[in-house]
């Protein structure tokens, strides 16, 4: 196939197509074309793939779908002074416009014009030619695979919820969800020194994997109120006054109950899991416990450099969340295996230049 | 009447009786006797009296209630070192135990053992003496008056919310509710250099107050959906992308869903109100947009402190907030008129020593 | 005089000559040509006259100076939106890379590749036209004319100097040195609510200036030990255990001492001004005393915006530190009488487009 | 030897004795007395020693020396509910007066009016018996000795020292000193994750010690300029543009100017160790580089406890410190051994109850 830019595009619901497109143009200085080499699949993806939308971000044009990639320096713009061609690199999909009030003050994941891989109308990774700007592309360190290199970012996902969860050394934390993401915030607030971290999924084969990975300890809610599984997790751990860290990567409105109730005076729970837009929320609990609740978007300044010196230094492992590798024109049957919840990351190869 | 120690004492609900008690002693060499001078009635002391308990602070036995008080010094005890016997003073309410973690971490407020004046099974401050730790008492500097020293607890709660919330110079708050707490947010939003200070509540009387007061402006939602009362919030007030900084001093849903929608990514909530332990929150819009929300429980380490200091240097107003002063001997009447919404703040006044 | 871009360049010490240039085009679609109205003289700008250089950078070609200036919009690119031809603006005259490690994480005054005004080897503000970044260029509310505009930029190095000090409500500051930077940090601390400001200097006709200005107290050291001084100021402003913060704005060694030793335990002390690279310092006390010593570069995300701010709402007062105004052609004038000490802040005219 | 409670006491310089002092007292309800079973020689206690004084400390009175310590629970205070006779514990030596303001706003460490073990007027621990509040008693994990109980000390002075440095995973900190507090100092780094931990010491043993203990890399400092020393440690450790953090625990001049020099643009400096009061201090690098320099002082709120979580859960290994432990009767042989620079850490056995 003598394609020169095959694209994975995606033309409504369930449609999806390949496509050959030009090879994009490098007209930033800084910028460079990377040959992409390995996509996972998340489930932003799929969840376009189903609906067509997610939220305010609606497709309206096909867009090539995306954003979780690493890949080979092709070409290099005339600025370009860190990275050359044949530099193996884990590619960063979100460029923010380095101008507006949060990118200036060291938010840029909060940028008011990011152009986000496989976010309409931007479109994604899964092609074989990707364009960035230099210093989104973050160099792989000898010891770490391309494989590896397209899982910094859920990593980086990971280190920005952690980040914001500010865990420190000898905390207790405990994470709800054990998919891909929640699974990162496990081996990310060990990698933190959190002394207990503790995974709780209504799901036996999650929280197997989980303590096999980096859980100190799991956490399977019994269907009883919040309150309850609340105190029966504090009285397993050893918790005592509550946890000082809750996640919540699962976005489901019992976790959020559990996980408030589930934490000491002071303590911090942080918003990392996507799900409905309203749920019932024990406002009265995070009031007089004065909770700290914060949101994770993405990920920003930093995220990504500690992501692979996290794997780089053996301090997280990634490889063992890799459950399959599909070849890129069986791109579709991938989207369908995640949807079923087969394995726990699945990667796309990319096309050899 | 030759009333050792006149207390005014909750019986149950809407039971109250005067009933004289010994004169407490000074048994701990770092306390001192206060003779109660005035007393502002809070919403608590309201709830108290009408439903006999808050959740799960229930009056079993007969208590003394009210805990915002100022008094003049009757007695000493022999390690006192920072007062004598005349000082006025304002009184901070809560005792904490001063050995568990959040006391030595400087989060007294937080004290898993807080003995707290008028939350069962303690003792309030309606009472003709009260005895309280030296370092609990704050001496009032000559330009306040007894009646303004009274006032210093609401105000310690505010200075309290109003730090939760990182208020900055130039930043842009919006305050849900304008009771007294509400009302006295806005004035230290101001004194911390707030440029754009907004009141929001359903009561036209009080918008103006408010804005008479300390609001730069005033916000009255509108019956329609959170999302369309924010969006005019923000374009009636230049708001931009949002505001820096929501307080909701209502506790009532709908301003909890407009202060979400009002704040820019980024921004900061604070929870200062009481109202339902559960209400449905718009959970993915903080998620998305990277808010900080934090609950804010009484007052701690300086706020009492910075409260005396704003009133002393003009920054804060209280008197203006002061709308009536009954007799010790009419209290009853008093919680009735808090209860029927009249004024702002009613003080009772002590008895003479 | 049909000048296209009149500029005054520094050639070499002592050496100026005004020299038409070219004026510069707009490359950037983001940019914009500004006609420079007013540029203020800074200490810098004098340095660079006397000597040619400050510390690492040299000035080997021929330079423009200046760089506190406002001026009106000439022209504007095709990208920007927030700017029309015939704004009002303040000019920030260092634009940062926007890429680096410091600028993607909020600390853009730290950029490895800042390219600032008259520091070499760029040229400064002193011409009639400037190009900057729509987002460098701060359009001037109507309250505030042209010449306050200049004075943005040392108001904004006083922002940046406060922030870095956390000055808080309530809290006691000393500001050593009570030229045209100290002056704005006492106002601008009074801004954050500083309840005591005390300026300390050795001249008293700059005492008396201070006291008038912003300053609530004043100092003159003794010619005494560093120690000795600091007790008196404790002792005569009623500081008790040592003030809160301490801002140099001397770079004077005594100024250090004094400082160090008038903080109380755990206080912060901020190096805003520039002096000799090394001097003694009390380490021991800075140790034991768990201080907070940082230093303070140029002005941030932020800074420019809130010295607009501040000025526009009546909270700092920059008019009353204008003492002079001398037409382009008089620049070097201006020059040796900054050098001499005359008065606070004298502007530079620029010329009509 | 029928001894009640056998203490060794310093007299005068160089001048020690064993007396059998009465066993304390418990007075105070939450009070414990401890049988105390191991002590450490600090550099302190030897200083005393050798020079009657310390700073403005100064010993007129007879005082037991001593204050790195572990014991066994001999008998408990009516009011103590978290400790029974029989109980291992870290002994935490400086007791706080909880009621000032440093010690209510979380910093115990600061307080005025500290009781600190072996500083005078304060008596140590090198008795038989000490009497401590129950909370600054540490249970000692199962896995722990009570000879690693005793390490706990300066264990916690470096969880301080990097607490205050607010190191983060993936940072890079150089530690100069690999003394005790030095060699803890990178142990506690790695424990919080930073990737590169580099020992900085003139001897070449213990740079050896530090190398197979816990730093990543070490340096000798050559003869030459502090910015060289500097530029060599950058260049050979691959820091880019500088360290992420900085630690002195020398005290040395050198030390404090390599440090700067060696640090980022924004970088943090900790001073851990003592030494001169005043140095030459290169102040426009700290300034012009916006560096945070901060003093640490002991240790404070939850800096023990995560001492003792640190070792038991084998982040930090404190045995391999351990170089000798004598007999009480020896104690002064200890000294002049820990004088003369032999080992790391010597103990002192305590006196069986």
């Amino acid at each position: 196939m003598a394609a020169q830019n095959l694209s994975f595009v995606l033309e409504g619901i369930h449609k999806v197509k390949f496509e050959d497109r030009p090879i994009p143009e490098l007209k930033d200085p800084h910028g460079v074309l990377v040959n992409v080499k390995f996509t996972g699949i998340c489930g932003s993806d799929v969840h376009y793939w189903e609906h067509g939308s997610i939220g305010q971000f609606v497709v309206k044009d096909p867009m090539v779908l995306g954003h979780e990639s690493s890949g080979v320096i092709s070409k290099i713009g005339s600025a370009v002074t860190t990275l050359k061609v044949g530099d193996r690199v884990a590619m960063e999909p979100g460029i923010p416009c380095r101008r507006c009030e949060p990118c200036k003050a060291g938010k840029y994941n909060l940028c008011e014009k990011m152009a986000f891989a496989a976010t309409p109308p931007y479109d994604g990774t899964l092609a074989k030619y990707y364009v960035l700007p230099e210093d989104f592309c973050y160099k792989l360190p000898e010891n770490l695979s391309l494989q590896e290199g397209a899982l910094m970012e859920p990593l980086g996902v990971a280190v920005h919820i952690v980040k914001q969860a500010s865990v420190k050394p000898g905390q207790s934390v405990v994470v709800f969800g054990a998919g891909p993401v929640g699974l990162l915030c496990c081996a990310v607030a060990r990698a933190f020194g959190a002394s207990k971290v503790i995974a709780v999924d209504i799901q036996k084969p999650r929280l197997e994997f989980a303590q096999n990975y980096a859980a100190t300890a799991t956490f399977e809610p019994g269907k009883v109120a919040a309150e309850e599984n609340a105190a029966r997790l504090i009285a397993e751990n050893g918790l005592g006054s509550g946890a000082d860290v809750v996640i919540d990567a699962s976005g489901a409105e019992p976790s959020v109950h559990t996980g408030i109730h589930v934490l000491r005076t002071g303590g911090t729970y942080v918003q990392g899991g996507m799900g409905r837009s309203e749920i019932t929320f024990p406002i009265m609990a995070a009031c007089t416990k004065e909770l700290n609740i914060k949101g994770s978007f993405r990920y920003g300044s930093g995220d990504y450099k500690l992501a692979v010196e996290l794997v780089a230094s053996g301090k997280v492992n990634v490889k063992q969340l890799i459950t399959g590798v599909v070849n890129f024109q069986d791109a579709e049957q991938a989207f369908k295996e995640v949807k079923a919840g087969k394995g726990i990351k699945t990667l796309i190869s990319g096309i050899e230049a």
